[in-house]
């Protein structure tokens, strides 16, 4: 493939990677870096035991929607880990809270979400509120993007208007997403009239995000692997590539389409800088299938934090070879933080990323 | 890649394709057809009027375990629809249970099934009386066998090692596999001592159903995908391998190691002749990919089952189309029939491939 800017544009040699927040963006934008940057996704949660205590006074959604305490929490994983970048503690539904289809947690787990039905229940969503409804997200990037002093870089995030629609029409996690399948196929134009809908709510939110200070955002699109690969554009990369657009190169859009295996091409064409990558492939693989200019991000298996330090030191450090003269990586797992990760884990992580010469 | 045979050996071009059997026997030597072979993982069971009625008046594990009903529920989708191929009507549990482990059904799904803990527990795990036990498999097909009379293909299978350990170290399926994982990264030889248990279990239950008459053999993989690629062959692809080394050739492997898009080479190195794909990625270009005297098959997104007529027409021409003039293509849905599939989308979908000129 060709680059979408020239090799000279896209590739300062001179890359300052003095902290952190440099390291990343330089990271982002395929420039050279003295070691690839790492953050992880869910790094702020339930493996650090300053958020469980936390999570004793609060619930969860008290936490998302307090300024103060969300900030707190997204800052946590700094102090202790030094991550290169932090990444605002919320969740994927409050888009479609925001649009007026309300969300809560059981304890226990699991979503509680009264589903979208009909075509008057969609035409009813309301996008006019959203600024208002989220002001708490803009207050609490503000906190963090003071506490972080520049020596850190900050993410934003939403979710993909496809894997919103999924949550929003199943009425919250499934076992088998099929109801956003099938009202693509038997009503392509309601289908259409509601992903606008969080297209355009999406590019908003994280708009309000950029405003406050983010130094990139990232789409997530966990359920962007249920499509076959000849729907994918139509199900969801054009709905990411709008919001990409929307946002008109502001800051580096990372782009994490969960599964999509046969889309690489497709995931470039939304004109995310970063691409995210799961763990079931060869991450220099992939690297090698994109456009220079084109970074990505991951891939460790998650399930590693399960394990032992020595293990996660091994399996980083055979990644981190893996990629070695391979510009545009940023270091993550290949899916969030998983239930019963250790914290000690997460240490051997980060730390073999920080001594990797 | 290199081809295993000479193309000579390969592919004489004279291959009869007058009836089922012999269509779906060419297609898994890549040999010439008239139109690709096609049968559906899981077409018999609930889909089926006639299924559900029999399963008013007998549990799924009693239609399991009587050579009869499994012989009659094997023959239905065959009876209505003409598929090219059978597949004997089983569980992939019944090795754990031949093995010691016992499961059941909970009504309204799910298994109940006592997972392994101990190496003790792994210890006893007793193979030797798995022809005795499983003697009911062997009885129904020979039944099937001779109803079917030569003129409809008939498919044995097993669960994979890998994708065996996970059900038995979990008790059943779980939301993240994490186990057999866990006895992966932590004690290696307890791994190996399981996984060779079930290696050799497996390959004796398919000597057995070799034994009585079938056509070809599947080892069903779905945990497949959960593995890193760089752990594939060691968790999962030297069992299969072995399995299809003790099989010596007899009959066709099929390998179905869902969601392992990362791995390609390694599932055409465990020996198999046609290797299943799912339906996230375009079939003709891992067509391209593997030597070319392996063939694929699949890969029809299961959902569309749930749609019309008209849509599970055009998306099976679709493929077709785009696998015209590809040889060793064994047309299929790219997992099992999903719950909810309507037998009119069944029926549009075999029409599909019979008719395509």
């Amino acid at each position: 493939m060709l680059n979408r800017e020239s090799p000279e544009a896209a590739r300062p040699e001179t890359a300052s990677t003095s902290n952190n927040r440099q390291r990343f963006l330089s990271a982002c934008r395929c420039q050279a870096v003295d070691r690839p940057p790492v953050w992880l996704m869910r790094q702020a949660g339930r493996v650090l035991p300053e958020y469980r205590a936390l999570k004793e006074k609060h619930s969860f959604l008290e936490l998302v929607r307090t300024p103060e305490l969300a900030a707190e929490v997204t800052l946590q994983p700094i102090r202790r880990f030094d991550f290169d970048a932090a990444i605002i503690f919320s969740d994927i539904l409050v888009v479609p809270e925001a649009l007026g289809q309300p969300y809560e947690f059981q304890e226990g787990g699991g979503i509680i979400m009264e589903p979208l039905r009909t075509a008057a229940e969609i035409d009813q969503l309301d996008g006019s509120a959203v600024g208002e409804r989220l002001a708490y997200v803009p207050k609490a990037l503000r906190l963090v993007k003071e506490a972080l002093g520049g020596r850190t870089a900050l993410i934003g995030f939403a979710g993909a208007p496809w894997t919103l629609a999924n949550f929003m029409i199943e009425g919250g996690g499934a076992r088998e997403y099929a109801k956003a399948k099938g009202l693509f196929h038997q009503d392509r134009a309601l289908f259409d009239h509601l992903l606008e809908k969080l297209t355009v709510t999406v590019a908003e939110y994280l708009q309000m995000q950029i405003d406050a200070g983010v130094d990139a955002v990232q789409l997530f699109d966990s359920l962007g692997g249920i499509l076959p690969d000849h729907h994918f554009v139509e199900g969801s990369g054009r709905w990411m590539a709008q919001i990409v657009k929307l946002l008109k190169g502001q800051v580096p859009v990372i782009v994490f389409s969960r599964g999509t295996h046969g889309n690489w091409n497709e995931l470039v064409e939304t004109g995310a800088q970063i691409v995210g990558v799961d763990w079931t492939v060869r991450l220099s693989e992939v690297r090698a299938r994109l456009p220079e200019d084109v970074g990505v991000q991951g891939n460790l298996d998650p399930f590693l934090l399960l394990t032992t330090p020595e293990l996660v030191a091994a399996e980083t450090r055979r990644l981190l070879k893996d990629m070695r003269g391979s510009r545009g990586h940023i270091l993550n797992l290949g899916h969030g933080v998983p239930p019963g990760a250790k914290l000690e884990n997460v240490a051997s992580l980060v730390n073999s990323v920080k001594s990797f010469a």
